[in-house]
C-alpha cells in the first residue's frame, strides 16, 4: 500500500497518512495538487488530503483539485491538532519564527500576547517549519511545529499546546480511483455550479436537500474562476449516493445545473 | 485621511488605498487583524482590506476580523490583479522563487509548465517577496511580483502577467468606526450564526432573503471555532440595511438566531 500525502516526514498529513494505515509507504508531495497527480497516475494506491480545519477553515487547493481531478473520496480522518514552539535555547531571545499561515492562524492570540515583536517567516507545511529551524542552527529562531516533527527532527519543545481554541481538529479525505461501498453511515460530497445569477437561486438548490430531509453537513463557496461574485458550491450531506432520496435530489439538481460527485464514504463524525 | 492597509510598500492593498485616496497618508501593517486593529485605537481613518480574489476566493483572517472587531464596512474597491516574475538575470538560472500562497495559486499552472523544479519560498505579502528578491540580490532567485511593487524596488521584470486567469480581480473592503448612508446601490454584509445543527436550517434561513426578492451576492461558511461542521455564515445581499425588506428579514432571523451587521455601503460591481 503507497499513500502520497504532503510532505516533509512529520507533517500533520504525514501522522493522518499513518492513522488511516500503518504499514504503508508514505511518498511526500510539495502540495495538495501533487498528490492528485500522484495518485491519477497510479504511483499511489490512495492520497491523503487536509480539507478542513475546524479553526482556520476550509483547504482552498484542496477542492479546487478535486474538482479538477477524476478521482474519488472514499473515506477521512480527524486529527487533534496540538501546536508547540520549539525553539534550540529560550523564550526570550526568539527574534523569528517559522510558521505556516495555518498555524500561525491558529496560534494567533498566543502569538500576539508572548511574542509581539517577532518576525514571521512563512513555510510552506508545518515539518517545512521544522526543518528549517534545524537547518538553521540559531539560537534567535523559533518554529510553531507538531510534537510529532519535533521528534523527528530532533527539535526541543519550550511551549507545548499554543493553539488558542482547545478544540482543534484536521479533517483529511482519502482520495483514491476506486469507490467505496455503503457502510449505512456516509457522507457524500458534491459540486454544484448553478451557472446564472439569480436572486433565491440557492435557495431553491437547498430546497432539493430539504425536501428530502437529507442533512447538509457543509456548504463552501469557491470562485468559478470567472466574474467576481460567481461562485462554485461543495455541498455535504449525509447519506450515500446509491441512496434514494439523494439520487432523487440529484436528478432534479441536475436538470438545470452542473453537479460532479467528489464521492460517498464513510463518515467519522 | 490616514489609511491603514497590508505593507510593506508596493501591496496589492497599499494599490488599492490610493486608489480609495491618493492623497492620504498610508500606514503598512503586517496583517489583517492590525489594520483593524489601527482603525479601532483611533490611529487611521479607515483600513482598506483584501477581503476576496476572483480565483483564489474569500482571506479567512479578514472574515474572522469583521466578526471580531466593532467596525463597520463603509465602502469596497476592487482592483485588477496581475502577476510579473521579477529576476535580476535570465529565466533558465531560477532556482528558487519568492510568492505568496495566493500568488502561486494565481499562477499554477504558468510555475508547473514553466519553473517545475523551482524551490517554492512562501513571503506573507507579495510587496514582501519584492523586497526580499531586492535584497537576495542573487541572480538563482526570483519573485511573483506587482508591477506597481517592480517599481517601488526596482526590480527588473522578465515575464509579465503570469496569472493564470485573465480575469483576476480582488476586492478590498473599507472599514471604519463611522457608517455610511444609503446611496441606492448598496451592499450589506452580515454574520449569521445558528447555534444549531438541523436539517434544512440553512434552507429555511435563506427563505427568509429569497421570499422578499433579496439577492444575495455572497454566501461563505466559516468555521465557529467550536466543532468541526459547526459554521458562521458570512452572507451579503444588494440593499442597504435600512431598507423595509431587509429588515424586515432581519428581524425574523433574530428571533432565533445571533446575527451582525457588518455594514451597508455603496457596491462597486
Amino acid at each position: 500500500m503507497k499513500i502520497s500525502t504532503l510532505g516533509p516526514k512529520g507533517t500533520f498529513s504525514h501522522e493522518a497518512s499513518l492513522k488511516v494505515n500503518k504499514q504503508a509507504e508514505i511518498l511526500f508531495e510539495n502540495n495538495v495538487w501533487d498528490i492528485f497527480e500522484t495518485v491519477s497516475e497510479g504511483k499511489a494506491n490512495i492520497g491523503v488530503v487536509p480539507i478542513e480545519n475546524s479553526v482556520s477553515g476550509t483547504v482552498p487547493l484542496a477542492l479546487d483539485a478535486l474538482l479538477e481531478f477524476d478521482l474519488n473520496i472514499v473515506g477521512e480522518e480527524v486529527l487533534q491538532i496540538r501546536h508547540n514552539l520549539a525553539n534550540s535555547s529560550s523564550a526570550s531571545d526568539i527574534k523569528e519564527i517559522f510558521t505556516t499561515e495555518q498555524a500561525y492562524e491558529q496560534c494567533v492570540k498566543f502569538l500576539r500576547k508572548n511574542l509581539q515583536d517577532v518576525n514571521i517567516i512563512e513555510t510552506s507545511s508545518n515539518a517545512q517549519s521544522a526543518k528549517l529551524l534545524k537547518e538553521s542552527n540559531n539560537k534567535s529562531k523559533a518554529a510553531i511545529v507538531p510534537e510529532f516533527a519535533a521528534k523527528i527532527y530532533g527539535l526541543k519543545i519550550i511551549k507545548k499546546n499554543i493553539q488558542d481554541s482547545k478544540f482543534n481538529v484536521t479533517r483529511f479525505l482519502i482520495i483514491s480511483k476506486k469507490e467505496t461501498k455503503e457502510t449505512g453511515n456516509d457522507r457524500t460530497s458534491i459540486f454544484i455550479y448553478p451557472q446564472v445569477d439569480k436572486a433565491g437561486l440557492l435557495y431553491n438548490l437547498l430546497g432539493e436537500f430539504a425536501k428530502r430531509s437529507i442533512n447538509l453537513t457543509k456548504i463552501e463557496s469557491r470562485p468559478s474562476k470567472g466574474k467576481l461574485g460567481d461562485y462554485i458550491f461543495f455541498i455535504e450531506m449525509q447519506g450515500h449516493k446509491s441512496e434514494k432520496k439523494i439520487q432523487d435530489a440529484f436528478s432534479m439538481i441536475e436538470k438545470n445545473f452542473f453537479l460532479k460527485v467528489a464521492g460517498s464514504y464513510e463518515r467519522k463524525y
